[in-house]
């Protein structure tokens, strides 16, 4: 009987385990304290989607970067690199020459979230037309 | 020879012609004055990504969304679904009952959204531990 009972406890520490390292492993997004919100919102701004969409071509320079997305200061170039750098979706290359050579590259797990990103940009680009028509006959 | 010339005017009148629609009917995200730019701020707007993705379980109330999306406030949530609406994501249906009964649900170009937003959230959520792995190893 008692041996019974520390078997049944055993099995509810492992369960309750599980759950906890499942809880951990995989993200919620609806819950505000889940840090899957803070990685999405790296993801999601304004210029971590088209940085991670435009190294989706190959492997670029700092100067590159702000040719190609048109609109970003050097501040918020650097700033949102460091944050996508650090959630691991970009390698940061640099060079031991003179001058200082810095290129950056997309992770194999960059790849993977643009991947979805570039699925998210292409149906915009490709309806455009009707966001833009649909705005117009609702003025 | 006069009257190739015409031709070949016209032609080229219609290759401008068909070029500039084409360039107005497809957006172009890298480009800092294209409307596409305005539309993916608002898809991928903190709150624009979780409305989107709850409402691809069904038609909600507001009140609904509320506890659905944990962390948001009423006026947040009411400016995010107004733009959604306004770009054509979003129907807000209303009925003429007491107390007011209000609904909202995905058109069907919002399904088409969501469904690009929940392989960006899925890939985060399933991804979360590789990701914190890579921030702790950081450290």
């Amino acid at each position: 009987m008692k041996l019974t009972s520390v078997k049944s406890e055993i099995i509810e520490d492992q369960v309750a385990v599980n759950s906890l390292s499942e809880r951990l492993r995989r993200g919620e997004v609806m819950s505000a304290n889940c840090p899957s919100r803070e990685v999405l919102s790296h993801i999601t701004s304004r210029w971590g989607v088209l940085i991670l969409i435009a190294l989706g071509d190959g492997t670029m320079r700092f100067s590159e970067l702000r040719r190609k997305i048109s609109g970003v200061s050097e501040k918020m170039l650097a700033q949102t690199l460091q944050a996508l750098e650090a959630d691991g979706f970009i390698d940061r290359i640099s060079y031991p020459v003179v001058p200082p050579h810095v290129e950056y590259t997309l992770t194999p797990m960059g790849v993977e979230v643009q991947v979805q990103l570039t699925g998210l940009t292409d149906w915009v680009e490709n309806n455009l037309y009707r966001i833009m028509q649909k705005r117009q006959s609702a003025k």
